[in-house]
């Protein structure tokens, strides 16, 4: 039976606002908070809901929603617009487990993408539907990344961040051993000192790790030193970089397992 | 000698606040009007400056800004913020020319980038960054993309904006007519009825026009007809879509020439 919530102050509507805001939060809980029609939808196909919110409204246009795992609440627009990170919030939030693995889940052969301080979560959004796009087995989250369950990385994901191992490490280097260990070369995305992408032949490679650095300094110099090569797009004199999103897809489409 | 504005109300600053907000006032000006440090600078590489604003908190910062061309305007925080598309404006704003083309610049053996619908600004500005560094020689929009020159999509552009010419087309057919004309042949991304990327040999391209269109619907089917060869990004199992700035940038990268 469907549950209304009419109450901003309602507490499951608070704790629910807290996942959203917080990833420390969402760390403690095991449990993140999407939001949107199409995300929640593409997100349930392989996370089963622990908690949907929606409005009268959008299950009227939306029967089907009805059919969506978890506790069922039906939330008036004042608490839509209170759970929303949207300015024109469509109605619909769900709590989802929040699956993350450990360096223990990398296996041989497979491709990876690391990155190290991507800032903004949208870049990590991004990076995390190439990688699914791009038949990545995994992305390797290290040091002081962007939370990949943020509504906005959420959102830039677009439903792929249940597609693709989603893997935290504290430092860099902890990862290379792991790719190491498992015999996947590692290569590092860097402007200085690195051959052109296109030299790289990926046909016959036992596996990749693809390591992308921060949006205005790349990656530190010694996850640089450490990995197997360095590779970089090359670009027209006078252009000195991409957009963090474009430039991990091109990485990421060169390194592909489609 | 250098002018000095502390008015919110002084007409300058409200014929430049108006060149920011309104595509119509840029086109009719011949003019646009670009912010921040960065950005500035990249353009009037290129670019001569026609007007400079500029707070004397950031010229104390960089002198070397006195030597940028066109008139100089020395600005108050409170103008500064009123110029400002952004939330912390750096304090420097400068009026440029907004130089633009014709589909008569189309020239035999380039390679162009056309873009029909294209909505968000921050695409726009992304797929010029991705032109300018694979070395394509302009870029073509067509029917009603975001406006290149508008605050948000200069940003992204990252004043590759100055490097690539901008072609402006009522419609795309007409960019296929020049193309064509030109001995250019033509590829529509779409993900029905199209071949892989890296099935296209472009080693021997005589030029090539890359159209990308919409990001929700893509190309018109009427310009997908219309083209030589439709390409397409192969992608994974339940993986639908990249994100827009994203998949130019790789359909780009594969047509590059550099």
């Amino acid at each position: 039976m469907t549950e209304v919530i009419a109450s901003r102050d309602n507490e499951r509507v608070k704790r629910a606002c807290k996942l959203r805001d917080s990833g420390a939060r969402r760390a403690a809980e095991g449990r993140f908070l999407a939001e949107g029609l199409r995300l929640c939808t593409d997100l349930a196909q392989r996370l089963p809901p622990e908690e949907v919110y929606c409005t009268q409204k959008l299950l009227d246009a939306h029967p089907e929603l009805a059919a969506l795992g978890g506790r069922h609440f039906l939330v008036s627009d004042a608490v839509a617009a209170k759970l929303s990170d949207t300015k024109a919030p469509q109605g619909l939030f769900c709590v989802f487990p929040r699956r993350t693995k450990t360096l223990e889940a990398v296996r041989g052969g497979g491709r990876y993408v690391c990155l190290e301080h991507i800032q903004d979560p949208a870049n990590v959004g991004a990076l995390l539907r190439s990688a699914a796009a791009f038949g990545f087995a995994g992305a390797v989250l290290c040091g002081n990344c962007a939370d990949p369950f943020s509504p906005k990385a959420a959102r830039a994901s677009m439903g792929t961040l249940a597609k693709v191992d989603i893997i935290f490490a504290d430092e860099t280097g902890q990862a290379l051993a792991a790719f190491k260990a498992c015999g996947i070369p590692s290569f590092a995305a860097a402007l200085q000192n690195s051959v052109p992408l296109e030299r790289v032949d990926t046909q016959r490679l036992p596996g990749a790790a693809l390591l992308i650095g921060n949006e205005g300094n790349g990656l530190l110099p010694g996850t640089v030193a450490a990995a197997d090569k360095a590779v970089r797009i090359p670009m027209a004199a006078g252009v000195e970089s991409l957009n963090a999103a474009v430039a991990g897809g091109v990485l990421l489409w060169h390194f592909r397992e489609v």
